[in-house]
C-alpha cells in the first residue's frame, strides 16, 4: 500500500456510520484508515466488533480500535466523526489544527447556535468553530469544502431533501411555505445503540411514524431552504420507521407557483444535475426505490403531476449510510484533498 | 355443528382475501361455509391451496373448492365475493334472488357507472344492480346495509382514509381541496397472482411508490369525502409498497379551516367513534403501528399538530386483509343477517 | 363478564410470552385476568407498554400492571409465570397454596437440580418444590398436569422436537443416538430484553447459529428423549436466528433402526396424534412452514426418506410464542381446572 | 475506458445472476460488456429491466438487450452464460471457436452425462463438450480453468458445501458416507421467474424445506466429494427457503473418522485456506452470519465441537449471487484471461 495515502482517523467506528465508512475507505484507492476510536471497544480488532469486515481487516491491516484519549493524532491527515451529537463539539474543539474535519454528526450543521440549543437541549459547546464549519452538501458548497478545515455533513434526510427541493425552490417553481415531507427509513438510521424501539420485533412486519412535528432534521432542511427561498421558511417533515436495514424515502408534496408545471420541475432538475455523477433524475415513469441505490452514493429524483390541481409530487431516495452519511463524509475528504470527488465510491447499487 | 348457522359461499376462494374470509367465517359462531370457487382449483380440498387452513379444514368440514359454474346456489344464504374486478358484476347479475350479497371488488363501489368505466377501462356490466348497491363502510351506512341485498364492501385504502376524514370533513373542520394522503400498504393487497412486481426479492429490503397521482382508490375516496363536504373535491392519494404482508399506514395531511386547531381534530374523532367496537383514536402522542391491528379488524387513528401553522396530520391504521377486506366484509354480514355486528370479530391483534 | 371466571395472574406480563398470553386470555370464555405484574413498568396500563393490546385492553377492563411485591394473591386462582429464569423459583417458593402455577420459565423443566445448577449457573433455589413440578408437554403429562399444583410448561423448542420424537423413540423406530435437531428459530424467542444480537439489523436480511453445542434446550430434550429411550441420551440441537418474529421449525436428521422405513415413522405419528386436537401430521409431500401455524396453538409435523440409506427427516413446525410457550401455558391451565382443552385456543392461523 | 479491455457477452441478463454479473463487470478494471441478451426483453436499455443499473448504465455505456439469434458473436472475447439449465446445452454448442465460455447454468457440471439426464429430465444436449468442460470451483481447478474453454461455475450450494467438505474428506478426517447437510438460502436463488412460492407473502415472516432429498445440487455435491474421497458416496442435502434477498448458510453435521478432533479439522481448514484471498476460517466461537458476507465474493467457514461425541458441526457461508454465481464466474474469466484473480471483486460485504 502507498505511503503517500491520505491517512484518515475514524472517530466512533463502533456504530453503523462508522463500520460504512471503513467499508468504503478500506476500497479506496487513496485513504488509509490509521486510526479508529471506540470507547466501549477499545482495544478490539475492528473484526469483533464488525465481523463482516474480517476479510478487509486481514487484507488492509486496520489498526485496533483505542478510546479517544488514547489517539494519537499524528497518525491522522483527517479525522471523521461519527460520534453521538453533542460530544462531537468538545472532541473537535480539542484536536491539533493540522487536522482537517468531515464530521458526520449534527453538531455543527445548524448555522445559527441558538437553533442548535433549542433543538439538541444544551448550549453549543464549541461555538467559536461554527463560523468556519462548512455545510457539507457537496453539490451545493464544493468550494468551500475543498477550502474548508471543518465540513458538517448534513443530515441522511436533509440530505434526501435538499437535493430535491433547493433547485426548484431556488428557482421560484414551488411554494416554500407549503412543503410537505413524508419520510420513509430503514432502520440503521437509528444506530447501533439498544433502544427497545429498534428491536428486531418491534420493527419487522410493520410500519410507523416517529418524532411527529418535532424531528431534528426539520430546522436543518428549513435553514437551507430558507437560503434557497430567500425567506425564512418551515416544512413539514414526517419520518417513518421501516422495516428495512438501509434506505430512505421521501415523498415531497409541493405547491407549483408562476405558473409552472410538474415538467417544468422535471426539467430544472434535469438541468441541475446534468453533470453530476451521483444525482440522476430517474426517466419519466420510473418508480424510484431505495433498492435502486443500496449500497451505493447515488441519488434518484422523480417528479410526478399531481392528480391536484396546480400541485407536484417529488421523490428522492438515497442509502442513509452511504449518500446519507459516509459516502458523503468521503465525497467531501476527497474534495478537501484534491482528489477525484468519486474516487473509491463507484460501487454500483446492490440489488436485489 | 348447528344446522341453523347462515351458509356463506365464497367466490373466489383461493386469494388471500378469500383465504383471510375463511379464517375468519371458520371460527365464527353463526357462519358455516358451505361453498367455495376457486377456478383454477377446482376439485382440490382447501388445504391443499391454503396449507395453513388445513388444521381448520379438519375440524370444520369445509367443502373442496368448486368452479363458479359448478356451484350450488341453494346451499347457500349468502355469498361473499372475492374476485378480480370485473369478473364480478356478471356473476353477480346472474345469482338467484334468495342470495344476499357482500361483494369485497371494486365493481360496485362507485355510485356513477360512468366513473366506474373512467377508471376500469370498460363499461360496467350490471348497471341495472349499482341503484341498489349500498356502499359497505359499516360505521356510516349501518341502517342500510342491514337492509340491503347487495353491499359494496369498501376497498382497504378508501376503508382507512374514510374513518379518519369524514368526521372531520362533515364537521367542517378541514379544507377538503387539500387533502394530501400518503399510503404504506404490505403486500398482500397485491394479491396471489403472478406479478414480478410482488416477487420477494422486489419488495424485501425497500420502499418504491406506485400508480401515483392514477390509483383506483382515489375515485372511491373522493366520492365518499365529497358527499361529507357537500361538493365535489379530489384527493391526492399516492400508495407506497412496503415489505411486510399485512397491514396499511395512512400518513394524511390536512390543512384546518374555520378557526379548528389539532386538539379540535381529536375531540371530533373521539366523540364519533366512542361507542364504536373496531374504531380507536389511540392515546395522545402514541404513534400508530400497523402491528398493533395486524390480524384484526381494528381501526387506530391518530391526530397530531403540525410544525406548519394551520394544518394538521393525521394517521390511520389497519389490517389491509381484515378491517380491510374479510373483516369488514363479516361485519357487514352480520348487519344483514341481524347477528351481533361484532360476532366472528374479536380476534386480538398478533404482536409480535 | 361472568364473576365464575377463573381468576388469572401474569407475573412478568412485559415481556412477548406475557403479552401473548394476554392476547389469547382476553378472548377466552372462561378465563379472567386479574393480577398483572411488570416490575420495571409497574403503575402503567398494559396498553402503554403494549400498544396493540389497547382495544383490549379497552373491551376486557385489564387491571394496571405492578410489582410482585404489591401483587394481591387473593385476586388469583392460577398465576402463569414469564418471569426470566432464576427469578422465578423463589417467588413461585413464596406463593400462598391456594394458587396454582403455570410456569413458563426453565426453572422446574429439568428434573434433576444438579443438571439445571450445571445449565443455569447457580444452585435451584427451590429444590423442595421440583419432585411435586410436572413437565408440562401436554400431550404427554395429561393426567399429571390435571392434578398438579406446579406445572412446568416446556421451552419452545423442546415442544416441537419431543413431540416429533417421542412416538419414534418410544416405538424403537430410530437410534436414540444418533439424533440431529437443526432448528430455525424467529426472534421473538429471544424476548424483548435489550440485546444487540437482536436489534432490527443484526438479525434483518441474514440468518446464523447461535449457542451451538450449548443452547439450554438441549439438557431439556435429552431428559424427556431419555425417558422414552429408557436409556441415558444426549442429541445434537443446533439452533439458528432468523429473520422472522414468531415461529420455529425443526429439520430433525435420524437413523432409523430395526429394520423401520420413513413410512413407519409416518405411520406411527399419525397413530399417535389421529385424535390430538393441536398436533397433525401434514399430507405427505407438504412441506411444513413456520407461516401454516402462525399465531395458533397447532403443531405440523412431516416425515421425509432421505437420499442417504437407513436415515429418514423429520420436520415439525410451530409458534415459539403460542404451543412454544403461551398456548401451552393455556392449554395446562384449562385441564388444570376442568376446562375444555382447547377452550380460548381455536385461533385458525394468520396467513399471510 | 480503455480498448484493450475483456469483452464480456451476458448470457441471459435478465435474471437476478446477469444482473449481479453486469453490476460486478461495471466496475472491473479490465472488463467491458459488448453484448447482452434477455429474449422477452430484446430491444430495452439495461436500466428498464433492472433500473439500478441506471447510473451504472449511464456511465459506462452499456449496449442495450438483444436476442440470442441477433447476437453478434464478434464483439465477444467471453461469454458467461446466466441462462435457465437445458438451454444452455445448444446455444454453447453453437458458439464460434474464438469464445470462451463461463457457463453459470447446470448444463456441464455433472462430468456424467447420464447422471444429467436422470437428474433434469432430458438427455444431455452437447455431450461432444462435456469432456473438455473444466468445473468451475476456483480454489480446486485453477490450472485447468486457465486452460479452460468451456467452465461450469459451480452451482451456489455446491461451492458452499465443497469449500467445507473437500478439505477434510481428502484428509480423511471424516466420515464421507456419514455427511448431512442443512441448508438455508435467500430467495433471490429461486431467480426472478413468476413462481407463487417466491412472491414476497409466500416467502416473509416464514421458512420452510423444499426439494426435500431431491434437490439437483446433490449430485454435484456427491461428484466431487466422492472424488475427494476415493470412492462414491451419497449425501443428505436439505434446502430451506428464507425471508432475506441473499445469502446462504450451511449448517453441515459430520461424523469424524481416524480420532480427529473438530481442532484438528479447523487446522485442516486454516491450513488450506491460509493463502486464498475470498475463503476465510472465521475466528473460533465467531457466528458465521450471511450478512457478513453480502455483496462480496467472500466465504466464511467456521468449525465447532459437537455435543455428540465423534462428531462435529461445519458452517459455511456465501453470497448466493456472488461466490455462489457471478463473482465466481468473474473470478474464472479473470484466470481464463491471464488476470489477476482478485481483479473487479475487490467489494466490502455490505451490513447492516
Amino acid at each position: 500500500m502507498s505511503t503517500d495515502r491520505i491517512r484518515v482517523g475514524v472517530l466512533g467506528a463502533s456504530g453503523y456510520t462508522g463500520a460504512d465508512l471503513v467499508r468504503l475507505a478500506t476500497t479506496h484507492p487513496n485513504l488509509r484508515i490509521t486510526l479508529m476510536t471506540a470507547d466501549r471497544h477499545a482495544g478490539k480488532p475492528m473484526q469483533a466488533v464488525f465481523p463482516h469486515l474480517g476479510p478487509q481487516t486481514g487484507k488492509v491491516d486496520l489498526p485496533d480500535l483505542v478510546t479517544v484519549a488514547e489517539a494519537d493524532w499524528n497518525a491522522c491527515d483527517v479525522v471523521v466523526c461519527g460520534l453521538p451529537h453533542g460530544t462531537t463539539q468538545e472532541i473537535i474543539a480539542g484536536l491539533p489544527g493540522h487536522l482537517k474535519i468531515a464530521d458526520m454528526s449534527a453538531d455543527f450543521r445548524l448555522r445559527d447556535t441558538g437553533t442548535y440549543a433549542e433543538w439538541y437541549g444544551h448550549a453549543h459547546r464549541a461555538p467559536h468553530l461554527q463560523p468556519d464549519a462548512v455545510y457539507g452538501l457537496t453539490e451545493y458548497y464544493r468550494d468551500a469544502i475543498a477550502e474548508a478545515r471543518l465540513v458538517a455533513c448534513p443530515g441522511c434526510y436533509p440530505t434526501a431533501a435538499l437535493l430535491l427541493l433547493l433547485p426548484v425552490v431556488g428557482a421560484g417553481l414551488i411554494d416554500p411555505a407549503d412543503i410537505v415531507i413524508d419520510a420513509k427509513s430503514g432502520t440503521s438510521g437509528a444506530g447501533r445503540g439498544l433502544k427497545e424501539g429498534t428491536l428486531f420485533c418491534e420493527v419487522a412486519e410493520g410500519i410507523h411514524p416517529y418524532a411527529v412535528a418535532g424531528h431534528r432534521h426539520a430546522p436543518e432542511i428549513e435553514q437551507e431552504v430558507s437560503l434557497a427561498a430567500g425567506r425564512e421558511v418551515l416544512v413539514n417533515f414526517t419520518p417513518h420507521l421501516m422495516p428495512m436495514n438501509r434506505g430512505e424515502l421521501l415523498t415531497t408534496y409541493v405547491r407549483l407557483s408562476g405558473g409552472a408545471t410538474a415538467d417544468d420541475l422535471r426539467a430544472c432538475l434535469e438541468a441541475r444535475y446534468a453533470s453530476e455523477p451521483f444525482v440522476h433524475v430517474a426517466p419519466e415513469g420510473m418508480a424510484p426505490a431505495t433498492r435502486h441505490v443500496r449500497g451505493s452514493n447515488h441519488v434518484l429524483l422523480q417528479v410526478y403531476a399531481d392528480r391536484l390541481p396546480g400541485r407536484a409530487i417529488l421523490v428522492s431516495t438515497l442509502d442513509n449510510l452511504v449518500k446519507g452519511s459516509s459516502g458523503q463524509a468521503i465525497q467531501n475528504v476527497n474534495l478537501m484533498f484534491g482528489l477525484p470527488e468519486t474516487a473509491g465510491l463507484e460501487q454500483a447499487p446492490l440489488f436485489p
